[in-house]
């Protein structure tokens, strides 16, 4: 029985300078050691972009469990900040040390070292894919997402899907995520008419109107929460006039809002929702209100169910936790597997992602590989 | 009987290039003027801000008509956008052009040709007195309030004082003011916590109160204008945030509001109502709401008797119209008279007042020498 230590593989992959867009040989270095327990991988590259595809066993089996994430990193920052080598995955107590220790070559790590032992162990009737992108970080335009399409057009599929982000706030074991809330930022401009202070008459004020319309946007409650989400939320990021002069009423004010929606809307609805609001206030006050829109993702839900329940009775059986099914946090590429196959999030803590210093238990890493190892048993049983 | 010529003193007043802080030579040419006609004259200079102070007749005198203006004149801005020489004092069809054409040499020079023609051929039982600044257009620390200073100082004293800033909106005749609005900036800073937008019960947003905040008072009638009063106006001139990430809530805001108000209220009353306002979003919000506030001006009327009527009177006589008494507009050194003696505003028309290729209607220098002449006859009678 093979035992694929998961500690150096994350070690291994730290030690590898995969700053987006850079490959940094991490990608090559999983395909060695998935090719080596039989895994056929496939370099999935688009528009420069590295990606890594490795299945082992049938294509189109009834049963493939996928697994999705990422060896790119965020850039270090300034490296006279870090207390150790950024690239140096030390280990210092209980913690290893590096870029991308806990965000996410550890759960990268995890996954790979479980699925190695276990395909050459169990031999499952099915297949076991890894889907791995260089460009989680950055754009991902051509990331996971070029992944996706090139299986389609191949016809590779997954049943369900793991995503090995950190998932858990605090402690190891208390959160997975079934979905994600969408995101909607939303630009607006009001026009009016300059004019002095002393004679408003004469002018067109775009403050009142921009006021009334971002107090109305803040203080409507979009909702209440669903099922398995959080209430959404509407926030004001910015304001702006740069009007210095005290006496002069200014012909235009800018603001931008961002709202966090859950399953009770859509981008859609929502932009519909702030047109028609925006539209009011411009009657009211008779000025110009211009609106533009990005919607960076739709929410989505994995609805509870027979996958989920094997990943809470793996983490249950390898933590003691009972873990919290979770929809909360910023997007993750989860947003882009779910329109392929049903796909849950399962990772350790994320305390120190993207930060200087930052690290991961050690200990965790070794219990994610359990936990992994856990739902591929499960899963092909 | 002397004849002055208020055209040929206006045309030399506009030749001196007197932009704020420069004398320019502007109140020498007056004091050679009012002293060759018997006036007593002396440079009351304050902070090296140049001012002239003028009297005809005894220090003291139970009767003292006062006059007040000022020489000074904003700057031309790029020579090259004028169709003339803006010291040039050149006469096209009608009008004289030049800076201070209209704002306010001519005025200036109207009186004091009425003045120097009366006091010689009338001898008053009384004084006239004339307060000439060259710094009304700028800081206005030591012009105006420097002339009043010294007289209060040295005994002097008008009974009633004409101010003669342009008053009329469009047409010679139409509008005199006895009084103005007082005028009060008020800058918010409201403090929160920067946090992520997806995570907004981790932070503290100051863009929703400060958009409530905002609306409150923009939204607020101040009062409905009284006896000699429009309405008061309240208007937002500047809201910054400058933050340019969309998934971050802003750690702080600031605002600028400038409210122009009637005798409804005080500066004092206004703050009190302001900050009151404050508090309460303060409260609402969790959020702490910085003030600072800063009276340009309190509002000031002279209430409508014999020393208005007599003017009305004289520009009914010139003019055929019959004036508005008014309190529209800005601000003018008439807010600092006020504290001395009842005063009249009574000019002529103003339309071009700051403006490329500003100009005078040479026809209303002489009819504004003939109101003030009729002024001071009716005044001494």
């Amino acid at each position: 029985m093979t035992d694929t230590c998961p500690v150096d593989l994350t070690a291994n992959l730290i030690r590898c300078p995969s700053v987006t867009p850079e490959e940094g040989g991490a990608l090559e270095l999983l395909a060695g050691v998935l090719g080596d327990a039989g895994f056929e991988c496939t370099r999935v590259d688009r528009n420069g972009t590295p990606n890594l595809f490795a299945r082992w066993g049938a294509k189109g089996a009834a049963k493939s469990l996928g697994f999705n994430g990422h060896t790119d990193v965020v850039p270090v920052g300034d490296v006279a900040d870090w207390t150790v080598d950024p690239f140096g995955a030390e280990i210092k107590g209980p913690n290893m040390y590096g870029r991308g220790a806990c965000d996410m070559k550890s759960g990268v790590a995890a996954f790979a070292a479980a699925a190695v032992d276990f395909v050459q162990t169990q031999k499952p009737d099915g297949a076991v894919i890894l889907t791995i992108t260089g460009d989680e970080e950055g754009p991902a335009r051509d990331g996971t997402v070029a992944l996706l399409d090139w299986m389609d057009a191949q016809g590779e599929r997954m049943t369900d899907c793991l995503v090995g982000e950190p998932t858990c706030p605090n402690e190891m074991g208390e959160m997975i995520k079934i979905g994600r809330r969408g995101s909607l930022t939303a630009k607006f401009t009001i026009i009016g008419q300059q004019g002095h202070v002393a004679y408003p008459h004469r002018a067109k004020t775009p403050m009142a109107p921009m006021v009334r319309l971002m107090d109305r946007l803040a203080s409507h409650t979009l909702d209440e929460g669903t099922d398995h989400f959080d209430p959404s939320t509407l926030q004001i990021t910015t304001i702006d006039t740069g009007n210095a002069a005290t006496n002069v009423i200014p012909n235009q004010v800018k603001s931008t809002v961002n709202i966090r929606f859950n399953d009770a809307h859509t981008g859609d609805s929502l932009i519909a929702w702030m047109r028609a609001e925006a539209d009011k206030v411009a009657k009211e006050f008779g000025v110009e209100v211009q609106m533009t829109t990005n919607i960076s993702g739709d929410s989505f839900v994995t609805e509870p169910g027979a996958f989920s329940q094997m990943i809470v009775s793996a983490v249950q059986a390898v933590t003691g936790k009972t873990p919290e099914l979770s929809t909360s946090g910023g997007t993750s590429d989860a947003r882009f597997v779910k329109n392929h196959c049903p796909v849950v999030e399962c990772g350790l803590v994320g305390t120190s992602m993207h930060q200087v210093d930052e690290y991961v238990v050690v200990e965790q890493i070794r219990q994610l590989k359990d936990i992994y190892t856990r739902i591929l048993t499960d899963y092909f049983a």
